[in-house]
Parts: structure tokens; C-alpha cells; sequence
């Protein structure tokens, strides 16, 4: 290498870029890290108000994050490098991956009976909006902690939202390119247009929420209880303040109300922009959000009726129950009103099968997503007719935009990775003793940041606590690859990344 | 229509082409139907020499059968079209139908107590070489029986491989094209090559299986175990003479013969045919030939140590036992020499992830195949690349050969359909009623030709009987699907093809 080094290199260029670039994303990361610390004065300000201890525990990670990341903003200082795709790679991993261990330190450094493992399990759950937990006895919980959750879950939601609107595009992963933007093309030169869309994002994301909130409260629930849901609905995280989740309210107003929000919130959310700051109002005709309401409508009915005909539940209560289930797990949220599990064979089956889809395109959920299901079936379309013509030229079309080559490899190559890091995960967390169930299903709810897996021990009526500390690390590493669209973690691991 | 007709075209053109090409197509499927009523004799002579009055079930079928397809290639005589990739879809599907239709005449016209699903689904499940079986008792059957499901297999054995090596090319299915050799490329030109390989590959065929059964027979299996075992080992098929299956003889030695011409059956059938033909050797250059055998080797070592450590087997024992069950589920057999379900989490895991991979292209196996992990892993690597480097050019290269753009396309819409047929499967078992476990692995099942499921109901120590009429129709289906590399059959459901 050194005698290939040209005269005009720098020597510093024998450290090879990737490691380089590793003190910049630190840097940046250190003023995420004052922002969370700044976050978690918040939840000690509510236990001092009801009189409980555990202030303090978030005042101390407050006060230490805070004192690390100003350290870490002083003593990283240094000119941010040119935004190339590779270093958005790091910055991304590096930031989201900070963050959840930021995140963990209250949970850590709380009474609560939580190792290592399971206090980052539950902090990445919650940014990544997962919603998958830890912890249980939720009633009887300070409400730092329960706040702390929802607050995460909602950080997670915008920061997702943005980096699906901004980043993704640019670094052409998961084939979010088709939803390139002006403002996603040249950052440098659309700088202007970047800070006018997030703002709007924020005002959007902000209003929404506070819509969720007072509609919760209007129908019955505690300020506390509609503020920390409305957080975790719009994010589609799914934490609740409740053991039994929606079960808690017994109203089928607030589930209703729920299922409305969560749609809110797994629409993409580049529309609501383009609504504000153009005045365009294209939802309707957009094909992704009329194939995904399409495709809720025909599984709560097919769902309903199954209820209706084999669990002997009255019609009315068969619909919302389905609906609300079915809404949170294609959403991505994992809210519970009832222990769908007992539902029978057919249920499991369409969870099973829900729990992959997810929600659109540059909203706050995880799965596979619909425009990459619409690719595929473009493509499988497409392969029928050249099967019978091969000559035939007929492009990818999506609504009335055409996918290019490059769109359509990424999408593959997302589900190639998808498939090959949950076989993996499935693979490990059998090897760790777990039941087949658990690890199906468990690796499957990680990946998708869905929350409740299926099954006696993960599935709606349990929770991930009775899991071992190997578990909860792969199963925290695997959400952040879910979330992060697999590809921009993965490449970490590969040689070539950190080559030159 | 009519009216755009124009005056040179006959008025026949009227009925679209697809239709019209049926009636060339069941001519042909009439000649099949002459080999397989004078195959049915075979069983019906062995009852015969047993004393057995179910010998006349097979006369009566094989009567039946010969008529009605003498009456069909005297009726349907026709030239027959030139052999366009339409007409070969057709013509794939048509064949496969009728053989499994005439094939389950003897079982539906026996005495066993067999629903025609169930006569079908046993039928299919033998020429698909799958291996699932709705009988039990074995031990306690006619003879005919036996062996008339063991040469159903041993005939879809080689009909397969056959199927492969001219077919599958020509009509650009599953990414096939990419060991397109001579003979495939103008089947007219290349006739005479054509026989000559058939011939070759009938030969190796036949050498195969009568060395399987010498091998069989000098390890201790009577004549006709030998004989019926060898037959469904070559074509790794699965169905056994006995209700144990291989557990039955009790003797590791046999269980490593069985390894070896499962493998044997499992590799690609073109290098024995360039081994005879052009005296060539290239098995151990293969590089899908070496990643499948290391792949089950590090497999097998694996699970070796699991058993060992965890449920107390002798080392040796544990070796022999994982890899005659990992040999058999992965070259999509399907025998079994112990209840592997019990073997525990990761085993089960082991096996639920196995069931997909399948053998080598151009075998007797089912499965997605190695070849096509092979690309989408280079595909994958391929991509890491081009997220650093975005103006990489990189060929996918599999061996010394370059797999176009083409072939690459044909291998993911192999994967698309594959994956939706399964979710389509898993969600209409459910809907039946059956459990999850055993909707999620029958339909996988199924789909890759192995035979044993997973789980109490149609895992290695159950059967399929225990399934409704729904299921069992549903899965043949399915068998006939994943045998014919999916899209050959489902492009039968499209309008565009019955359209001209």
C-alpha cells in the first residue's frame, strides 16, 4: 500500500477511510447524546412530582450522558467529511447504535430487575419502535419509566421517517430510490429544501400526535395514559403504560381510535409534507396507501368472519377486535386488545403471515413493506408475459412511475438479506435451547419490529423477558437491522467497507 | 376478434391457441398412459405370484387405463405443433396431471381405505418424488402396492432429471438456462444429441439404481426391500417399505449406503452424462457440487455435536444418525432412521431451514436448490460492493460462467413465486383448521418435495392420512407445483396465456 501511496497523499491515508471516518460519526453522535440527556430530565421531572425516588436514577443518566457527550463533542471536534454513501453507512449504524445504548443506561441504572441485555433489549425495542418487552407489572410502574418508553418509541418514529425521506434514497438501500425526492438528490444543493421539508415533518409529526392525544383523552383515558399512547401510536411502537395492553380500556371507541392513528402513522408520510407545504392532497390516489387499506379491509373481513363463525364472538365485537389486531400488527405497532392467540389456526396463519408486510413507504413502520411486495408482484407479472413473448419490453411500472434496473436489484437484494438474517436468527435462537415457536416467530417480530412474536412465551399474552441474555442481544442487534433496512448494518461486517 | 382476423387466416383462429394446443397435448399424455398401464403389470404379477387377489386391482387399472389411452391417441391423433415455449408449458403440465390422475387408479380402485384425494395425493406425492404418505401399515401391505409407489417414484425420478436437462433450459424457468447446454438450445438442430444423452442418462440411471439395490441387498435388505428401496433412494424420493422406514433395518451400514446414493442421486445427472459421453470427470470441479457437500458436512458436524452434548448420543452414533436424516431431508428424500422432532430446538430449527435447500439443479431433488442460493449470495455480495463503489461493474459469476442478467431475473421470480405460493399454502391449511406446525411445514413440505413435515401431526414419526379432503388435494397441488419449478404450472392461471 505505502509504496503505491502517491506523493501528494497525505500519510494519514494508511489508516484506511471507514476506521477515519469512525471519530466524525462519533462526534455527531455526541450531540444525539446531549439531546437524550436533555430527554431524560423529562421523566425525572415527573417522578419528582409524584414523590418517587427513581428521579434520581434518571437526573444520574442524565447528568453522565450529558457530561460524555459534551466530552465527546470537545474532544471529537473536527470538520464533518464529504457526505459520501459510505460514511452515511457508519453515521447511520453509529448514531442509531449509540443511541439505544444511550438510551438503556436509565433502565440499567434503575431498581427495576434488568441485566445489561435486557435494559438494551428494551431501549432498542423502544427506538427502533418495536415495542417488544422486557418488563412486566407495567401498572404498578413509576411513570418515569413508562414515560421514558413512549418518549423513545416516538424519538424513534421521526428519526426513522426522516433518514426514510432523506437518507435511504441517497444511499439507494432497500430500493427507496423510487421515492427519491428533489430534496433527497443532491444534499448540498437542496440544503434549503431539506431544513423546509423537516420542518414541516416535525410540525406534521407533532400535530399528529397531539391529535392522538387529546382523542384518547376525550374517550376515557388519563392525560399520562393518552400522552404516552399517542406517542407509541403514531410511531407505531406499540409499548403500553398496561400489562394488557388496549385490553386495559375496554372501550371500543379508543381502539377505534387507535386504529385510525396507527394508519396515520403507516401512511408515508412525504404525502402529509407535500399536503402542507404544497397544498396537493394525493393520498387517495396514491397506489401504494389504496393497496395497503385495500388489503387491511379484505383481512378483517376474511378475519371477521372466521371469528364470527368458529369462536362464537357476536358479529360487531368480532369486526373491532380483527381490526384492531390486524391494524396493529400490519402497522408494525404490536398492541394487544385480546389474546389473539386463542383465536384458532386461521388467525395464528394470518398473523404469522401479517407480521412480514408492514406498513408504506417513509412512515414510522418496520416490515417488508407494500411498495417492495407491489415490485415483486410487478415483476412476477412481468415474468408471465415475457414467459409467453420473450421479446416483449414492458418496464416495472409503480402507479405511474417506472422502475428502473437499479429500484428493482435493491428491492431483491433487501429481500434477499431479509431472508438470509431471519433463517440466521431462527438458526441461533434455536441453537440457544429455544422452542421452535419462539425462535420463528421471535426472530421474525425483531426483524419486522413488530413487538409480539406468536406462541405460549413471546406471543401476545407473554412477553421477552423470560428469554437469556444471548437471546435479548440478537434479538436487540436484529430490530436495529430491521429498522436501519438491513443492508446499511450488514455492510459493516464486510470487508470491503473498511478497504479503500 | 372476427373482424380483425385477416382473410389469409383459417377460421379456427377463433378459439385462442392455448385451447387448441390441448388436444396435441393429451395426445401425447395418451402415450404415457400405454407406458404406465403395461408398468401396472409389474404389481399385478407380483400379487400374482403372492397369491394375492389384489392383483386384479392392477390388471383392471392397467386394462382400464390402456384402453382409454389407446382410445385417445386413435382419437386425438393430430401433428403435433411446433414446440413453442406455450405449447411446452402446456404440454409439462398436461403430462404431470395425467400421470398423477392414472397413477392413483390402482390406489383408488384397491381396498385400502382410500378417499380419491387421498389416492391422488399418494400418486402425486410418488411421481413428484415428495414422499408424503397418507398410508400406514406398510409392514402388512400387498406387495403391489409397495412397489407400484416406489416405481411411481423411480419413474418421476428420471422424468424429472429428463425434464431438467431439455425442458426447463428451452422454456427459461427458474434460472435453468444457465447449464443450458447444446442439446437444449434448438431442439430440432440438435436431435440427434438429444437421443444420445437420453440414452445415456436412461443407462446411468438404471446403473445407479441396480447398484443401490446390490448394495442394499448384500447389506442385509431382502430382494424385494432392496429393489423397492433402491428405486426411491436414486429418485430421493422417500417412500419405504416399511412403517419405520429406515429405522426398520437397524443397521448403520445401510444407513451409509443409503447417504451415498441419496448423493449420488442428488448431484447434477450432466457430469455422469459427460463422464460416460465425453469421458470427462468434472464432479469434484463443480462448484455447486462442492458447496452442497461441504454445506452438509458442516451441517452434519454441527448437529452431531448438538446430539452429543445435549441428548446424551455416543459420538458415533449421534454422526451416523445426523447424517443420514440431514442427507435425507436436505437431497429432499425424505426416509427417516429415528424421530428427529425429538431431537430438540436447534434440530428442529436444523430441519425447518434444510427442508428448503434442496440438492443440485439437474437432479432427482426438489427444493429451491443450490444453484439458486449460489447466485443470490453472489448477488448479495455483488451488492455490498456497489453501495461503496456505485459504478462498480461486476458480473455475476457462477464458476467460470457468467449468469446474465437473464437468468438472474428468472432465478428471483423462482424465488417470488416461490414465497408467495407458500404464504398462499400456509394461510389456506390454516383455514382448513390444521395447526400452525403443521400448515407451516406441509406447505413447505410440499412445495420442496421432501415428504415429512414437521410436528406431531406430519412430522417423521406421523403421516398425512390424518388430513382432510381440502388438504390433501391442496397439497398435490402443491407437490406438482414445486416439482415443476412453479411457474410452469402457474402460468397456466393467466389470462395472457390462454390469450393470443
Amino acid at each position: 500500500m505505502a509504496i503505491l501511496t502517491g506523493p501528494l497523499e497525505p500519510r494519514r491515508r494508511h489508516v484506511p477511510r471507514g476506521i477515519l471516518q469512525l471519530r466524525p460519526a462519533f462526534y455527531i453522535a455526541s450531540y444525539f447524546g446531549i439531546i437524550l440527556s436533555v430527554a431524560m430530565a423529562i421523566p425525572a421531572l415527573v417522578d419528582l412530582a409524584d414523590g418517587r425516588p427513581t428521579w434520581a436514577v434518571f437526573a444520574v443518566s442524565a447528568s453522565g450522558v450529558f457530561g460524555v457527550s459534551v466530552l465527546g463533542v470537545v474532544s471529537l471536534r473536527e470538520a464533518v467529511p464529504v457526505f459520501t454513501p459510505r460514511f452515511g453507512f457508519l453515521l447511520t449504524s453509529v448514531l442509531w447504535l449509540t443511541s439505544c445504548v444511550i438510551a438503556a443506561v436509565p433502565f440499567w441504572l434503575s431498581p427495576l430487575p434488568l441485566t445489561p441485555a435486557a435494559a438494551f433489549f428494551e431501549a432498542t425495542s423502544g427506538l427502533t419502535t418495536t415495542g417488544a418487552t422486557v418488563l412486566s407489572e407495567l401498572d404498578a410502574m413509576e411513570r418515569s419509566f413508562l414515560l421514558w418508553r413512549a418518549m423513545l418509541q416516538w424519538l424513534g418514529g421521526i428519526g426513522i421517517v426522516a433518514i426514510g425521506l432523506f437518507l435511504f434514497p441517497f444511499l439507494r438501500i432497500g430500493g427507496m430510490q423510487v421515492f427519491r425526492t428533489e430534496s433527497s438528490d443532491r444534499a448540498d444543493k437542496a440544503l434549503p429544501r431539506v431544513v423546509s421539508v423537516t420542518r414541516a415533518l416535525c410540525f406534521i409529526y407533532l400535530a399528529i400526535s397531539i391529535a392522538c392525544a387529546l382523542t384518547y383523552s376525550a374517550l376515557g383515558m388519563s392525560a399520562f395514559d393518552a400522552v404516552c399512547h399517542a406517542m407509541t401510536t403514531v410511531a407505531t411502537g406499540g409499548f403500553s403504560t398496561h400489562d394488557r395492553s388496549f385490553g386495559f380500556f375496554g372501550s371500543p371507541a379508543i381502539l377505534w381510535a387507535a386504529v385510525f392513528f396507527m394508519i396515520v402513522g403507516a401512511l408515508p408520510f412525504v404525502l402529509y409534507v407535500e399536503f402542507i407545504v404544497r397544498g396537493r392532497f394525493t393520498l387517495w390516489r396514491d397506489w401504494q396507501v389504496r393497496t395497503f387499506l385495500c388489503g387491511i379491509l379484505l383481512v378483517v373481513l376474511a378475519l371477521t368472519v372466521w371469528l364470527d363463525q368458529t369462536r362464537n364472538i357476536h358479529v360487531a365485537d368480532a369486526f373491532t377486535q380483527a381490526t384492531f389486531n390486524v391494524v396493529s400488527i400490519v402497522t408494525t405497532t404490536g398492541y394487544a386488545s385480546d389474546d389473539y392467540a386463542v383465536w384458532g389456526p386461521f388467525a395464528f396463519g394470518v398473523f404469522f403471515i401479517l407480521t412480514f408486510i408492514g406498513g408504506c413507504s417513509g412512515s414510522t413502520t418496520g416490515g417488508i413493506k407494500v411498495y417492495r411486495f407491489i415490485i415483486v408482484f410487478q415483476a412476477l407479472r412481468r415474468a408471465f408475459t415475457r414467459l409467453v413473448y420473450p421479446h416483449a419490453m414492458q418496464p416495472l411500472r409503480f402507479g405511474d412511475r417506472i422502475i428502473e434496473q437499479d429500484v428493482f436489484d435493491s428491492v431483491i437484494i433487501y429481500f434477499i438479506a431479509f431472508f438470509l438474517v431471519y433463517g440466521f436468527t431462527i438458526l441461533a435462537l434455536s441453537l440457544a435451547g429455544q422452542d421452535f415457536i419462539t425462535a420463528l416467530t421471535g426472530a421474525q417480530t425483531a426483524l419486522t419490529n413488530v413487538g409480539p412474536g406468536l406462541g405460549e412465551q413471546i406471543g401476545p399474552a407473554g412477553n421477552f423477558g423470560s428469554l437469556g441474555e444471548f437471546e435479548l442481544w440478537l434479538l436487540a442487534f436484529v430490530m436495529l437491522l430491521g429498522r436501519l433496512e438491513i443492508m446499511t448494518v450488514l455492510i459493516l461486517f464486510t470487508p470491503i467497507f473498511w478497504r479503500d
